[in-house]
């Protein structure tokens, strides 16, 4: 597959899991956003810029799940965001929700693992889960 | 977390994830839309409905991705989606995709996993690929 299309392929999926992923930079250091922009081009290898970034950290901060304050101390001021109790509860939820997802996908072939097999993949799993498909 | 909200991080998920889950489907068996929606359904208790599914299809057919043939055997005619060799490679590229940004996001914290913990995470990870963040 063409590089091209695997930057396609891998900026399609990023751009599913953004909220994801800032809510996790933010839980373990608060940052301001061009700091979240560069940190997931170098972790990631796909550029989003502030045109995604700045209204994706206003809608969260709006919805409660960041609280943000001025860097006054900065070169120049700049808005430093902060992870919320509800935006911890709101990672926790999207990162079991994620990988309850990702476990299903690669389930959802033919080869179905044991159930010690899936509990390795997604320590979440309950028993029950491995049964309803 | 309020049930609503949950399940909006599920469906938002989803979307995210919806080309993949699609094309994963059909390389376990070629399917109708209408099959695929109803699988999801029940598969991920989340709905997306015609109006989602067909248009995706239908863009993924004319990618190349998928191909199409009409069940004349059915009650009513129906198209039937088969993936294509190209379908094939790209399933291939996206689980890889998501499994490497996945385990990147798992990885995000202070709390890096051994190396064997990160392989058992994701059986595609390489050595050298774990010391590049």
């Amino acid at each position: 597959m063409k590089r091209q299309k695997l930057k396609d392929v891998q900026t399609k999926l990023m751009r599913g899991l953004l909220d994801l992923v800032v809510l996790q930079y933010l839980k373990v250091n608060p940052m301001h956003g061009y700091k979240i922009i560069t940190s997931i081009r170098k972790n990631f290898g796909v550029y989003f810029g502030p045109s995604t970034i700045y209204p994706l950290l206003n809608e969260l901060e709006e919805k409660g799940y960041l609280k943000s304050q001025w860097d006054l101390e900065a070169e120049r001021p700049r808005k430093v965001y902060n992870l919320t109790t509800e935006g911890h509860n709101l990672l926790d939820c999207t990162e079991n929700s994620l990988s309850h997802i990702h476990r299903k996908i690669l389930t959802m072939g033919k080869n179905k693992p044991s159930i010690s097999e899936a509990l390795q993949m997604n320590p979440f799993l309950t028993i029950k889960d491995s049964d309803d498909h």
